[in-house]
């Protein structure tokens, strides 16, 4: 590893998610072996008594209130952005020109055409899209053993994102429920997350039908959506996303079925994979629920013992951690925004689909 | 509750699914009270040496070659329906002809219009589609809990039916993969119970969105389909059938989200319902995983005590039980050839719509 | 196999498990391949309206009311006793007398000398106890398993089975409450299916200290049992058995841990095993939970197909198609007197424990 | 709140525990509001090398090799001892008498009277044992509803705490396994945490009896242990725990067993809580599975949002914000030596158990 450096940040937005950032940015030298000290230099919002109150939480040194005169700035190396979605484009693009290293968080833009302008914008830079449940250690478990070939030929793969967040009409006043600030409703802010992980797990999708609907009366964005595909590797896939499953508070999951096996993924029981193998003696096969909390599973090792979980905020830290690491070598980092162009080009098929209620292949990248 | 009457069967068919009809035969008395005594009177197959042994193991007092024969006889009162689907019509329409009792396997027909042609036919005569999953008492106990409105105004109705069955190619050869004799695939052998078990649970469907594919070369039959819908009632739905789910043996599920509550089912915890109820104080909201098997629950009291299971075969006895019962009080039964015909209807939606890549309205009756 | 025999049964008691045994009687031809036809020849009971109407529900050719008569019927061959426990030595010594085969209910006898003079009674005479749940599928994987070798020594066996029965106080007005008929409440109801299966399972027990506990004012029998032992074998054991356990309905289950792996069962979840391997890759090892419903695990091709579920009432059927096969080929059966009086001694010792309060060893048989 | 005070840390021993101290020292400011920042000034161990690395990956100032030194230092405010169970009463008494604020691991003390001595030095000091389980969300939630009477009268507690860290004979050769450093094997190291929680759950043991056991030749310490107790409230109990349990990770869990419902933990699913109500309508009580992850649920607000899920790190977080916020306001906290001593004195009882074989009172504090 070469000497550590210092990157200082500037993050844009203090919202939830600005959070998990912050969290992370302090803890992923401590779980991660990177050669890089991290500055929480500047955060960036418009109230700023609130913001005082959150960066003493959160370990920032300074607050500011002008997005475009931090992004310029000679000692920030980093700019995290943490706002809704329709002020992605205008700060990464700023970033950008300005040489920053650029973290964004997803969906990464409002259309595909304003992802594919970021992407070209970014590309010399380092960059990377918070798609940050690629990096629950289940799910790149799940990564591995699909790589290694213990599935075989896959056949389907099913996908949801549930929570009830839509349901109290109270909530439909934040900027999640404002096309002109989040372009979409369960798409970007759920479904984005589903097609990213389906992507790197099962690869590109072919063709695609689906159905959207908003169940408010005069609500702009849609609170659920469905897709069928096909997927390149020939199989078949289903995903569905929704503001509106009472019940189920952080709901994404998928199941995978292929020739020599199954696997299946729950975010509200993140710790574990089910993996059933078709191969085994007919007596014993069955679901493992494995528990990915051990030192030859992914990330479990960076972090406690085996039966020692971990939780949400640790998907942020793995993330950064990986990031940095490759950053070291050189390396290319996923999801970058390449990649989340391409899980863009989903979104607009999706949503083509729903427009013309007929299959649609995402354009190819 | 009148007096009891004899009521002699013929059951047409000595496969797996013969078994399950003649051990019903033989349980429904013990288990519900019902004014019929039920005479095994004659089965009918091709192979007469391995009807003699199914006859002696499953108590039928004689055996014989020829249905058409045996459908007209004056000492049947009953004709029931165990072979493959493209003979359903023929033998039901003899039997219709001779005025007996009809009960017939799923799926009803080979299209709707034999549906409805055999429906027509047996509007006088009392009658029985073997949708065996609505007796669940799981599923029953479901049905209860939408319909006294604890889940409010439905969002969405989920559902799916994965068994192993089709991964093996040398199960290729049976009758269910033969388009002659199956019709379809996964769509008339598994599908066909999720629109049953929907229809019951959510009423009807507006439209419909489907794909099929068969993974196996050459074979005649779908092996998946996936279907998106909108029911009447302005809920989203989504169906997947697959005999390709490697892992699954024989796994209907659903889950069903409303304003008020949701609830999930799996056949194979059948014994169990999962039901959450967001009227609840928030702090306990949560999902109960209910073993359906008290006093106050369907069709639990007929069979053993709170915590003893009951398994596959009890859902045809509780058919038949239900069955009998109306029949003694003159009442409709249902599941009934009528409701075996919006089911058809449905799937004959589903073929139009994966020929045609679009939207089709299922017809309505 | 030879060929097939009439055997004529004459039960005492018309209780719930009077039920069970009925239906096993009729429905075991249907699942096992035995060389015998049951005669549901007489049923005997005190209040003969209801043992009429039992009668005609469950088949039986006859009622009774003095079992002292019917015992000694020449046209009787098998004597089921389905009555409280103080009935049982009586009974079987009258039926032994007769020379007849014997079916008992457990626990076999108010006592370990009772238990022992029955079971020289009966020595040479085909004789049966009740303990079905050695014959759920799962549990008689389980021994299988262990007696592969798949756990290599055993560390822990964890036995528990707690019902809610005692709860309500109107329920201690039946037999099960008076200790003049139960002979002990907990201890003989539940500890003893624990009990028989551990010693099946897990071998005999060397010594043991245990504890009891009536929790309800007034009633003559324990309520609750707590036992901690050592096994012949080496390892350690613990049961606990309560009808104070509010939640569980009929929750018998057991936990063992072995060298190579562990197992573990619950009752109210009966076509499931989980099993652990720690000699599969790290990475990997993890609870399976098997759906044990396959034609490569017990009595599952007996019954229907792959993942289509059996219940409480296929316990008693498999127990009675073991018998029967064991007949046939004049092997001995098992659970039968002897290891009765085995579990007898276990129950004996935990008394003495409870009364003493201090370690105590089974008289070895 | 008054003003954010500077407190100064020593922490003694650099080992795995160290980690999830230092972690709880930097985040406890982030997700709880206490009037003070924690200084991470020294840390104390052998391996000067190794403890440099490990004071730079977690943040501490200096590094130090002699305890008693930095102990008696001015500038230190609290003295955390995270080392083997030997050095606990050594340095807690050294710091007591320099006046310093203690945090302890637990267990407190290698006997009751040590444990005695120590608490009497610390009486007037801040004091604190990190039995860190307690401040699980859902066990602290379980708490809570105990407390509110939603159990009614308690019958059964039970509890276990299996690993399987005792079976690799390699892991022999730590200080766990040690007679002079860790006192006892499970006993200290997994009942320890039990009984806390039983204590803090269920009240005060009135009488036990006990079992241990050492599985592995040669090892100085006990690998496994089973306690039967009463409690004083009249509920019986039972424990286990064990170092032999193939295929558990980390698993402690409890049952309680009260006459107006049920609670089950289990810390391998340690974001959830199952309960169940005997007071709702028949036939909707069932077992909950509730996510303890809401705003209305202990701790869950500190952290992220419904459906976040935390991991183990944070029930370190949650002693500490709690003691901190005691502290601010002059309030007890608890768990402290006190309580340690009370849980010392069954540890202690149970020794004697299993050498006498009979039952012993644990002495009173």
């Amino acid at each position: 590893m070469p000497e550590t450096k210092r990157l200082n940040i500037a993050m844009i937005g203090s919202g939830f998610i600005a959070r998990a950032h912050s969290n992370a940015f302090h803890q992923v030298g401590r779980f991660f072996d990177v050669p890089y000290s991290l500055g929480l230099k500047a955060v960036c919002g418009r109230n700023q008594t609130k913001l005082q109150a959150f960066a003493r939480q959160w370990g920032w040194a300074e607050i500011c209130s002008d997005w475009q005169e931090v992004v310029g700035r000679k000692d920030i190396d980093v700019v995290d952005i943490a706002v809704p979605n329709a002020l992605h484009a205008p700060i990464a693009m700023a970033a950008a020109k300005a040489g920053k290293m650029i973290f964004c968080e997803k969906p990464l833009a409002m259309s595909l055409p304003e992802a594919q302008t970021m992407a070209a914008a970014v590309k010399d830079l380092p960059n990377l899209v918070w798609f940050n449940y690629r990096r629950v250690p289940a799910v790149a478990f799940a990564k591995q053993l699909i790589t290694e070939g213990k599935l075989g030929k896959v056949y389907h793969y099913r996908s949801y994102y549930f929570n009830q967040s839509g349901v109290d009409p109270a909530k439909g006043q934040t900027w999640r429920y404002r096309a002109g600030e989040a372009g979409s409703g369960a798409i970007g802010d759920l479904l984005s997350h589903s097609i990213d992980m389906a992507l790197d797990l099962n690869g590109q999708i072919a063709e695609l039908s689906a159905m959207k609907h908003t169940f408010t009366p005069g609500r702009e964005v849609d609170d659920a959506v469905a897709v069928m595909v096909h997927f390149a590797n020939g199989s078949l896939g289903t995903f569905e996303a929704s503001r509106f499953g009472v019940g189920r508070r952080n709901g994404i999951g998928f199941e995978v079925y292929g020739e020599k096996g199954s696997l299946a993924f729950d975010l509200e029981d993140m710790n574990r994979l089910r993996f059933y193998e078709s191969t085994e003696p007919p007596s014993l096969q069955a679901y493992k629920n494995i528990l990915v909390t051990g030192p030859d599973q992914p990330y479990s090792a960076n972090f406690w013992k085996p039966g020692h979980l971990i939780g949400y905020e640790h998907t942020f830290i793995a993330t950064l951690g990986d990031f940095l690491q490759t950053l070291a070598y050189r390396e290319p980092f996923h999801p970058n925004f390449y990649d989340a162009v391409r899980t863009q080009a989903v979104l607009e098929a999706v949503e083509a689909s729903t427009a013309a209620g007929n299959w649609v292949k995402p354009q190819a990248k």
